[in-house]
């Protein structure tokens, strides 16, 4: 019989996804299914059987799984991942306890690595971000998110989101990139916000829509860096060019970026540390995924956002990495899973959820990425595990044995 | 020219070591030799060379360390290396609030390894923990210590140390044995803590010093575990056998197991959390080493140990994975490196020490391993960092490079 699968991976000891085309709230986030000793057939990159081997159409290649844990691909759907330099430096400064946001007032933060993003060539941050990429990979990450936002120039934004472009077209990780020229203000404009503000609405945003550039517009919503008003000026400009809307809102103070999420219905509203109750409802009723940033307050050594709350409350959660040079400079998303329960108290079943169709949701995605089902595309891990649990349990171990990106054995 | 060095490593950008042949304490603790472009050469598994690649004499083989950082081999200096079986299914029940002592008093915990220990053959034992050394061989662990303690029984405790014993005639890991019959109270003996205690004492301590299977004798000391009483009994008769002590202090309740500790000048005691200003006044006397276990703290949600009073009081300080199934199913000591800054809040050149001459010193093997000098035993690690900081600030990636154990290249 002549082949109709590309690919046949036989012996899944055992198959755990969340099911859905959409983000899930509250109890739900914890549904996973579970098979056992299931075959998953591949046809044109896409899942196209799931079920007993025997009953399975042939396939071209047949991977035999011997048992082990399958999933979907990991997603990390937050992440700065195209930048120049690194910020070891601030390490000692921040371990005496300089405050983040010291260290951005003294020209150090996001500011320092503005500077060395300028500098870098295309070329230069491509190199470095393939690299990255290739180790995200190993640890299991099929789709990655990646913000613009130490550019903080038309020339430098523009740069940025090349790069992520170039990166998304090499492949084998997927890239959605979100422009966030609202990261910071840059230098040469301390002493005039109103005509960054101006540049990023009334030529940036429309500029990176345009072109395809971006998917997504975020902004930082804190203290010191932009308020709730100059957040829904960016937002109701990306939003009128048709980006899909972000906010960095509660990472330090509640000062509203939550509650204009809501409003604005953002897809995702990131790190949510100090979110409260008003905060945790107007994420919920706007359908906002709170995306959950573990790794961030580790190193930073700050408190875990109130993720069980935000599900008591019918929010739905993702995990990401942050990946960042300043806050979060761990690019491993599988310690983000283990950080998901140990400090942010999910189970492992939210935690997965959490981290694949959730973080699919986050990024647009959800009705092609994020589960296991037919008709999504064949993004799989083989991770050494017997069990869900295991994944989770077994902290600082790289886990992941095998991926299957788009259909393809790419690990 | 004939050659007179087996190796020499060239260019390397950055030597970072401490030095000395003893456990520092305080202030000193964070004295760390830099040497930039440095060469080091090796002759018979020792250091036999520090200095400009010019003037070395000449070798058979040469690395070409291209500028990387080169550090001493890491020390993982407690774990529980040997066991049957995994524990994920508890994962859960410490998720949703259950306790260590909780666990244990049900039947699970130290106990339920136990019994997966007992059924398990030497072989499989063996073949296990080779798997997780080779593991930790990758992260740049060159020398582990490994406890028993979960045979709990004549035949099973000489058991797990003859796993020991051969996993360190296969190499390359060099393994530092500790015997610690008295981890738990086995099933058997619950009715009888008395001839427990006696099979220890009388039996198994001679019988493991006389026939070399351990270096170090380690007890329980807890609520609920081991009492001070008990705890004496069993050092005072591995000291009488010629065995070094350690004790497991403090980790829940401060109990009098560091005052213990110090009394009988300990070569350590570890975990440390709940100890006090008393508790590390005797250690800091006794010149005991605190073992300090941040991935234990992470992983059970407990705070982490005093370590920066440790170091005000005078006390040396070695960090460890602590890696067992129970309470630290992590075998990763880059991790526990990064959570010596960001949990402990010691510094880059504080952590380096703890993991390398301290940890030394906790083996009693500071006079032969621990730093970059010569005569010491070459165990070198070469990073992919361009310092020292970098190492502890890049989170969650293994950045070893190459290993060198004993003058030869393993990794």
């Amino acid at each position: 019989m002549k082949p109709v699968l590309s690919l046949l991976v036989t012996n899944i000891g055992l198959l755990a996804t969340p099911e859905g085309r959409h983000a899930r709230c509250g109890d739900a986030q914890a549904e996973i299914t579970l098979q056992h000793n299931a075959a998953m057939g591949v046809e044109d990159g896409n899942i196209a059987y799931i079920g007993p081997a025997a009953l399975a159409p042939p396939a071209e290649t047949v991977i035999d799984a011997k048992g082990r844990l399958a999933t979907p691909g990991l997603i990390d759907c937050h992440t700065h991942l195209v930048f120049g330099g690194w910020r070891q430096q601030e390490f000692l400064q921040k371990l005496a306890g300089g405050s983040y946001l010291d260290i951005l007032a003294a020209g150090g933060g996001i500011l320092s690595t503005t500077r060395a993003t300028r500098l870098a060539t295309e070329a230069d941050l491509i190199d470095k971000a393939e690299r990255l990429l290739a180790e995200m990979l190993t640890h299991g990450v099929t789709t990655c998110e990646a913000k613009s936002g130490y550019g903080l120039s038309f020339e430098h934004e523009c740069k940025q989101l090349r790069v992520v472009k170039a990166l998304n077209e090499k492949g084998p990780v997927e890239l959605v990139s979100t422009f966030m020229g609202a990261h910071a203000l840059p230098e040469e404009f301390v002493d005039d916000r109103e005509a960054y503000l101006a540049l990023l609405c009334d030529t940036l945003i429309p500029l990176v829509a345009q072109e395809g550039l971006a998917s997504f517009c975020d902004v930082f919503c804190e203290t010191g860096v932009f308020s709730p008003t100059e957040a829904r000026r960016l937002l109701v400009a990306a939003q009128a060019h048709g980006l899909g809307l972000k906010i960095h809102a509660d990472e330090i103070d509640p000062i509203g970026g939550s509650l204009l999420a809501g409003e604005l219905g953002a897809t995702s509203a990131e790190h949510l540390i100090a979110s409260g109750d008003e905060e945790i409802a107007a994420l919920a009723a706007g359908g906002v995924i709170g995306v959950l940033l573990p790794a961030t307050s580790l190193y930073l050594g700050k408190p875990y956002a109130p993720a069980r709350r935000m599900l008591a409350g019918g929010m739905a959660v993702a995990v990401a990495s942050d990946f960042n040079p300043g806050s979060s400079p761990s690019n491993n998303l599988q310690l983000c899973m283990n950080l998901a329960c140990l400090g942010l108290n999910l189970t492992p079943a939210e935690a997965l959820c959490a981290v694949t169709l959730n973080a699919a949701a986050a990024v647009g995605q959800a009705q092609r990425l994020g589960t296991l089902q037919i008709g999504k595309q064949a993004d799989l891990l083989l991770w050494d595990a017997p069990d869900l649990e295991y994944v989770f349990y077994r902290f600082g171990s790289n886990l992941v044995y095998s991926v299957i990106k788009n259909g393809r054995q790419v690990i």
